[in-house]
């Protein structure tokens, strides 16, 4: 018997939060985003931000700018946002264009409206095992999710098949405070088969629909999907071969009704990090 | 047959390229130290410093200070310090007393002058991969040990028993940067003797002396020795058994002998990085 972990209930837990915190603390956050042109995956994440944020009475102030804009009228805009006290958070949609120094950018970010944690200050922060802060989200949704089933980390032996340092690196960091063993995994990694076996708890994030069939796994292993990238016919997937794991392993996380589901939530949740 | 990774050819390529650098390019380059109060390590490490660096004709500015210092004044001297054109690079003594906030501490000290790696600025680049500034230098050591004896790390399965953030943290990004699969284990690892015995390459860096004998390891094993500590005849020791695994193992670091006799050096050279 193969558990799913459907975050369905952790959501309307986290929901339940975001909605009390406000009422209760009488706030009006407000979430700045910054979106440079029209790439279609930056306008579907902002209109799923602004759908989340809609239904919780935050308000979204979108920031449309062109794609060749000049790094300077970025970073006076950015110090606007900053010092514009309404505003709780800011994200700007990535990839940026290459004219633009990321590294200036991430830096000018005020760490206290970081969201996506990409000021030094905040990344170092996760790396030196300070997780009270802004922290990625997807990693943060997937440890969320193994707490929420009761499923604890303290020892287990984790595998992460991602090095990214959006998903891999962080999750690994969060882990080793979490006291889990952590393997990182990726491209170059040899029987991979034989680690992801090996592991309790398989975290993967390759963005390759369906690609994990059973014979990744045991039927003790409990996977987290954090993949999500279109399948041969066009529709949204995790990186599982559901149909194949499908009563084999011990739990799964499914795509969509898993991960996805909760990083809207906890970037609007983090809004109001320094709030209340 | 065991080779034992000596690093003493490899410390005197590194004091030729010091010294080459420092003639070709005609520098006078100067460190800072940092020590707050007699600490004897601190004082040992001072005076390891200083031998190391008079014997390349660096200049040490050594500044003494007592241990209850206001955090302003130590603040004031780094501020000094960081504007001081003659001084290439600070070190402070770890740890810190209490009083003084150690994240303060960190951000007040100049990323073009941070030789251990501790301003966010430096930290959070290599935890994004970028292995070209500053980074902590015992994970530094042990690379480059691997590299002059021909190791290469891609695709080879590495474990890392330590999970701090100035070994284990960053030298498994160090590890994954060069394509490696990484294992972070530490004392809530489960089987860790499973674990050791199935990498191609193993880092202990745990401060027990003489903990890891030969039940740890296969024949094939190639062990990176960073600890050091006392064993029970007061001498210092790695945390190899090397009684145990002399003739076992595949190739092993030496304490000492191994790590600890480049980090002094790669410190010195690392007061170039910004020179030339």
């Amino acid at each position: 018997m193969t558990d799913i972990l459907r975050s369905d209930d952790l959501a309307e837990k986290i929901k339940t939060k975001i909605k009390d915190k406000i009422n209760n603390n009488n706030l009006s956050p407000k979430l700045a985003t910054i979106r440079l042109g029209n790439n279609p995956g930056d306008v579907a994440y902002e209109r799923g931000i602004l759908k989340s944020a809609n239904s919780l009475n935050i308000s979204v102030d979108t920031n449309i700018l062109s794609r060749d804009i000049l790094e300077d009228d970025l970073l006076n805009l950015i110090d606007d946002l900053n010092n514009d006290t309404s505003v709780d958070g800011i994200i700007i949609f990535r990839p940026l264009p290459e004219h633009l120094d990321e590294e200036k950018i991430n830096l000018s970010l005020s760490p206290k409206k970081d969201l996506d944690c990409l000021n030094p200050i905040n990344k170092s922060k996760v790396y030196s095992g300070d997780i009270t802060g802004f922290i990625p989200l997807s990693p943060k949704a997937g440890i969320m999710l193994l707490e929420e089933y009761g499923i604890d980390l303290e020892g287990k032996d984790c595998v992460i098949v991602n090095d990214s340092s959006v998903v891999g690196k962080p999750l690994s960091m969060i882990l080793l405070e979490n006291e889990a063993t952590v393997t990182i995994c990726h491209s170059r990694t040899r029987d991979l088969k034989e680690k992801t076996k090996n592991a309790d708890i398989v975290f993967t994030a390759i963005g390759r629909a369906e690609y994990f069939d059973r014979s990744y796994f045991t039927k003790d292993s409990i996977i987290i999907d954090i993949g999500v990238s279109r399948n041969k016919d066009g529709k949204m997937r995790g990186d599982l071969d559901t149909l194949s794991i499908d009563d084999f392993v011990g739990a799964y996380s499914p795509v969509p009704g898993g991960i996805g589901k909760l990083t809207n939530l906890l970037l609007l949740e983090s809004l109001l990090m320094y709030s209340c």
